[in-house]
């Protein structure tokens, strides 16, 4: 079972908002629902909701239409357009949504662009599967028997089509039979690790902690903690890392225990047009996600009072060890490494 | 209103667990009550719990059925026993469970020690909101005009007696008529910013944002906070500072991003006793303060996993710009400036 994948005509998805309590498949049949899946996060992680926009992209071309070639491509301009307006931070997104359109571009005979879309967006998610154990084949070897792996938001096959970037990696480190455990961070405000990375690790039966964001600070001071691994959403041209947010607070608080701090992600996440991460949109999300919550069957905010709900936030590449990708692992220099990553010549 | 008080021969107090959908008060009679009231944190906040100790003792002291002075002092003794046990860390509650001690051990009058009690802990909670009110003045000082402050847990009335230390500047340089805004951690796992900081704001009148503890680092990478304020449950003789969890985390990210940092405490949080944080002991608290809150009504984690509940972290010295007391702000070298604000010859 795939996080996100195309069947019997539809885009079927696993409803994230409901894990760990429902495992719920849910199926899609327009591109406009595929981007509203998006934004309110049915699907999130960067990686797949680029396979999920991709797969949008392919239902845009079989519900079109259009009389000519000229009209095909314009549908699918707007769909694209949906669709990358969904959600602003994950580059992933506009890459995956981009690589459709350039497919259906290249092909000459308009009536076979839908059934190309199809399969060019299944090309890419079964592509995004194979990135991700690469990726996991080589940040394994940053792991030790014994180690204990700090992890912020969801990183897991559910974060990507399968099995997963960071949380790849510690599968794969697993897989090869190294002991490791896991501190997940809950991940406020909408508590992936809690509910997602706990409910992946528990069925991998890989050891884990849950505890508070608020207490990972603690357990590096402390020693408690050898690697911090997470994913990203944007990595721009310098190597700053755009990923959920609460990141930076640990990247700075890692570099100042001598903890090594490695994002993981599929090298369709750097985007070397960005030259720095201040130039990387960060959404704002809504207030309800910080206010909706219930604590102790009480709401946990007065109510009417402002809130502030970035969901992202950019660590600076010097806090960052290495970017672990699925061609490697990029370290300092980020603005030669990166390119290196990417087979981009300097 | 005070959040804890002497009535009717009772101790009464807002139980806090409630808030911000309900406001209730509870009163107790029995010590035994009140040290459980600690624990389950119907009170908290380090001033409050001293001084709800303190009350509790005037409480055993009533209800002694103690034939002699010695049956009297050893009943006392079983008291501050129960009560200084129901949380390790805030040295507040020894320090106040001491105090009263002492002051039935200087009562000759063996028939008086009950009476000399109520006083004695009338008169610690009376001080501590005139030394709240004196803290505030030294660290108003501290604000400008237009200034933002990063604010973690609570710190205000509800966690002292009465008027707050933290929050207690931020209110005075509000009266002294400068606009002050607060960016509230909301403070997981207890929420205690979202719960109350965000209630006391909103009913003084002070503006304020909430957001999640793991947004602090971004608004404070991009300029948007101007100084942290936050409590203490224990300053150490070498100026190490145990509080809320999280506290650590915006400590180190406050110096990465050259601001200052302020705990602000009456020096009966400061325990000489300690030459460093190490030796503060960091309270374990249950996993359902992790776990118990619901999502848009679904659990935040499978069921039966392992959790990590540290209830405090220790910030070193080095992160530290200064704390603010009632008898002025202690710089670096904390050794040397502690002992003067406590009144202490080198």
């Amino acid at each position: 079972m795939r996080s996100v994948e195309w069947y019997d005509s539809k885009v079927r998805m696993i409803d994230q908002r409901l894990l760990p309590a429902e495992f719920r498949l849910v199926e899609y049949e327009d591109y406009r629902h595929v981007a509203q899946a998006i934004r309110v996060m049915v699907v999130r992680g960067a990686p797949a909701i680029g396979a999920a926009a991709a797969f949008g992209m392919a239902l845009a071309g079989r519900a079109s239409q259009a009389q000519d070639r000229h009209e095909m491509l314009a549908d699918l301009r707007t769909a694209a357009e949906t669709l990358c307006a969904a959600r602003p931070t994950a580059v992933n997104l506009s890459w995956a949504v981009t690589r459709l359109l350039r497919r259906a571009e290249a092909e000459p005979d308009t009536s076979a662009i839908p059934g190309a879309l199809v399969a060019e967006a299944q090309a890419l998610a079964d592509e995004d599967v194979q990135t991700n154990r690469r990726l996991g084949e080589h940040g394994a070897a940053l792991l030790q028997d014994g180690d204990t792996i700090l992890h912020h938001c969801n990183t897991g096959a559910l974060a990507t089509v399968d099995y997963g970037t960071a949380l790849g990696v510690v599968r794969t480190a697993h897989e090869q039979g190294r002991r490791v455990h896991v501190l997940v961070d809950e991940t406020r405000p909408r508590l992936q690790g809690a509910r997602l990375t706990a409910w992946e690790l528990q069925q991998l039966g890989i050891p884990f902690t849950l505890i508070v964001d608020n207490a990972a600070g603690h357990f590096m001071r402390t020693g408690q903690v050898d690697i911090v691994l997470v994913g990203a959403d944007r990595v721009a041209a310098n190597g700053d890392v755009a990923n959920k947010i609460g990141t930076y607070k640990l990247a700075v608080v890692a570099q100042a225990n001598g903890i090594p701090f490695f994002p993981c992600v599929p090298t369709s996440t750097i985007d070397l047009s960005l030259p720095t991460g201040d130039d990387i949109p960060i959404e704002e999300r809504p207030a309800e996600e910080v206010t909706s919550l219930t604590y102790d069957g009480q709401p946990v905010a007065p109510a009417g009072i402002r809130v502030a709900n970035p969901a992202f936030d950019v660590t600076p590449y010097r806090y960052v060890t290495g970017i672990v990708t699925e061609n490697g692992i990029a370290y300092p220099p980020f603005d030669v490494s990166l390119r290196q990553v990417m087979g981009v010549s300097a």
